[in-house]
């Protein structure tokens, strides 16, 4: 995955280098790749080759890693600690953290509209692209992270805001990796629908782990700062449900997650594996 | 024009609001639609129907205005009026600035991604994303902005320091808004190759216009201030060549993109028309 990465990027010699310097330190941060790693077990459940989602599955992370990037911005969340190293706007100032971000939002749709290049994927690849170009739009992503925002300033937080928080913010690139492997392994909509079914599961179980770990871990195992969440207020399980009744969804979402793969081809292949190490991890 | 605008977005009601109403606010500002309209022209004049390429060219303005609004920024340019308007960031704050030009650039590639829907366009459609996907990544547009805001520290502009930035930062979009509408209109490569002779001509016709009303007009008829690239040390034609030579330069900018159409079927149909309004706008 790495190996692909850095060959569809740019070196870090390349003009303008500052601006890829910003951008490979983001990337090669020792981020998880959960997202990309979806993408290719999806493709391998359903008789596809992980070979040929390599690609689209880095366009996936470059994705990823700009909506790490744009977080964590002062405006933002202003997180100066991301997987263990100063954040992209610490290292390399505001204005390069912006352009890295968008940088790589653009490449990762690019990426995403020219892999896998045989004339046979055309129209899978638009139909992949505009999947993803939905889960990380005003309607998903995007506006998940306005939701998660405005509720800093909220005084409580409800339940549905919290989950409806999760679905957009992290749920929906999550879910977009999944149906990725599987558009461009020309997948059943049956098949589609049981990945769907799997994403959503295996995207809950990791936010509700993330929110755990904040409240459980210290920043040396995490990466970076712990306890911040509920320090600013945000809508987290934890906050609204309590730590045991989090740890019950979350074995609850792990649950149904690998029901939904059961009724895939090959069990799965490997998509319990992932759910599994979800909800295990320890960063 | 607008209308499709409108119809390819999120109303200002939908969830969340200020989102949408952040990216109308910059979206709706009275731009010229430069780039959607040389694409429909462009699309006229290889023989194809500007119908067909009205929602990729919407991609393209939605990608211009992403571009504005990043650029006006405190880290970036830190501008504070925009089409006599407040900038997006003095009026929504700055996360929200961040996240509407965020939007704008996902919801840009995500329709030039899907539109024109029949099957047929599939190939030409993923070559048209890929092609605006390079012409503003870190080797085009963002290059071109990082090449820019670097520029500001410099003692002394070059001849070519300046040619190089306006070529990234203005000129690489211009000239993929004509390759979209060449390449949905199913040109052939040699006509491709002269809609790309008249866009360099035209794009940097239209930079040199734009850094001499900065020089020439006064904030009101330019809808933003004016005398601010001086100010800031920027790289433009007038600073580096003078405004009588700027002036000569951009006459013979026009006259290449004029002789470029002359090679075009139906002379470039309304691309003479659209080189001279570059030239002779007032704003």
């Amino acid at each position: 995955m790495d190996r692909a990465l850095d060959r569809l990027l740019p070196s870090a010699s390349a003009w303008p280098e500052t601006l890829h310097r910003a951008i490979r330190h983001s990337l090669f941060a020792g981020g998880k790749r959960l997202r990309p790693i979806l993408c290719l077990a999806a493709a391998e459940a359903v008789g596809g080759e992980w070979e040929r989602v390599l690609e689209p599955a880095c366009g996936l992370e470059m994705i990823h890693t700009y909506s790490l990037i744009h977080d964590d911005l002062p405006a933002l969340d202003d997180d100066a600690l991301r997987r263990g190293k100063p954040a992209c706007h610490v290292a390399f100032g505001e204005a390069m953290a912006i352009l890295a971000g968008d940088a790589l939002l653009t490449r990762g749709l690019g990426v995403l509209a020219s892999y896998p290049e045989e004339e046979i994927y055309a129209p899978v690849r638009a139909r992949a692209v505009a999947a993803v170009a939905d889960a990380i739009g005003t309607a998903g992503m995007i506006g998940g992270q306005v939701a998660d925002l405005e509720a800093e300033k909220a005084e409580a937080h409800t339940p549905d805001a919290v989950l409806g928080i999760h679905e957009n913010k992290t749920g929906r690139l999550i879910r977009a990796a999944l149906a990725v492997g599987g558009l461009l392994s020309f997948a059943s909509s049956e098949d589609l629908g049981r990945l769907d079914a799997y994403g959503r599961a295996v995207g809950l179980a990791f936010q509700i782990k993330d929110d755990l770990l904040d409240v459980e871990s210290d920043a040396a195992a995490l990466g970076k700062a712990s306890g911040k969440d509920a320090a600013r207020g945000k809508a987290t399980f934890p906050a609204v449900f309590g730590v045991e009744r989090s740890r019950a969804l979350l074995a609850e979402a792990v649950g149904e997650a690998l029901e939904a793969t059961g009724r895939l081809p090959r069990k799965g292949g490997r998509l319990p594996e992932v759910a599994r190490f979800v909800a295990e991890r320890r960063s």
